[in-house]
């Protein structure tokens, strides 16, 4: 009996963690925050246990994204299997956009995900580590060149651009509503649902808008 | 010949120290930064050195956006100047984002103002606080209004979350740009310039966007 609710404890000690290290992270940011700190907040006696359950901090925000990146991509694969030929520019936003909101709807008030994502963004070297991550996700990438296909023909440099325009506002406009929830201040939605469709709106304006030459004012 | 030395030394002291926050404040966080840190990284031998020759920590942000916003304050109404009754959404937005880039553009590489910028409003107090001055800027409040005019008839919360975007998109571009050139990673655009047109195009397409009917997929 012991040795099989040992693993089981583990298990519950790995996820406590990993929810303190969210919260912690999402509020302070990632380099502000030790693995002692996430162990002393989540109520652990012994230290070490993030590196005992789970490994470097890396490894913690890598297991923080895998938890929600997996619900999201069956969100995304879902919606993609009802995509068609004649599906516009709208849609295919939508797919990357939607499965985001409606996780965090999910997930209900209180969220940290949106504030912990801000955080990873705005972090060179873990943003590389979870682009490479999220790169891997045969949904994403799929939405990526639905997108990439119905965009007018877009200099390489503009395409990258606007694909970082994209990541800023969807990681920021979430990461604000979700702290505006939490605190209970006005947002300019009811529901994350239709702040998602606030966002899919601006972001085709954004893919559309026609390319200035270079030097004009 | 002491007595008025002193001030100018205790100016040189300021600005010292005010340089060194904005540093420290860009690379860490607002949060994350002390004035006893902030006054031993400027090298002062009196830790409250900040305390004295400036106030208190919302007194040296305050001074640092104040800091920056003169200068961009003067090119915005230069600019402002120009437009006439012909000038189109484009011309407007641009007198929104050029003085920030011209402004980062003359300071040289590297700059710490635009990551300053970024940690700034992702605090929701910080945020407010340097909302309430930029909004007593008047050049700003002008170009606001020209946008505003030119833009199709919009729902208010709509108009908000749309100035709520722009926003985003304009701190994090530059604060990401800021970041590439200081370490010397590829950027989308060869200088402040060019980086300016890309935010303007994406920005006038974010503004007329169309906007869908609520509950729409």
């Amino acid at each position: 009996m012991v040795t099989t609710t040992r693993p089981e404890r583990g298990g519950e000690t790995r996820e406590l963690l990993l929810t303190t290290a969210e919260r912690l992270f999402a509020e302070h940011g990632v380099a502000a925050v030790s693995s002692r700190q996430i162990s002393e907040a989540a109520g652990q006696a012994n230290n070490s246990a993030v590196g005992y359950h789970i490994g470097t901090k890396t490894d913690v925000v890598l297991a923080i994204v895998r938890r929600h990146s997996a619900p999201m991509e069956r969100r995304r694969a879902e919606m993609l299997a009802t995509l068609t030929e004649a599906s516009g520019l709208h849609e295919w936003i939508a797919c990357l956009v939607r499965p985001v909101t409606g996780h965090l709807a999910d997930l209900g008030n209180p969220t940290w995900y949106a504030r912990f994502a801000a955080q990873i963004t705005t972090d060179p070297a873990l943003r590389q580590l979870v682009t490479d991550e999220t790169t891997a996700s045969p949904s994403l990438r799929q939405t990526l060149e639905g997108i990439f296909l119905l965009v007018p023909a877009l200099p390489e440099q503009v395409r990258r651009e606007r694909g970082d325009m994209m990541r800023h506002l969807l990681v920021h406009m979430c990461a604000e509503r979700e702290r505006a929830l939490h605190e209970g201040t006005p947002t300019p939605h009811p529901t994350w649902d239709a702040a998602a469709t606030g966002l899919i709106d601006a972001v085709t304006g954004l893919w559309l808008a026609p390319v200035s030459a270079p030097g004009s004012p």
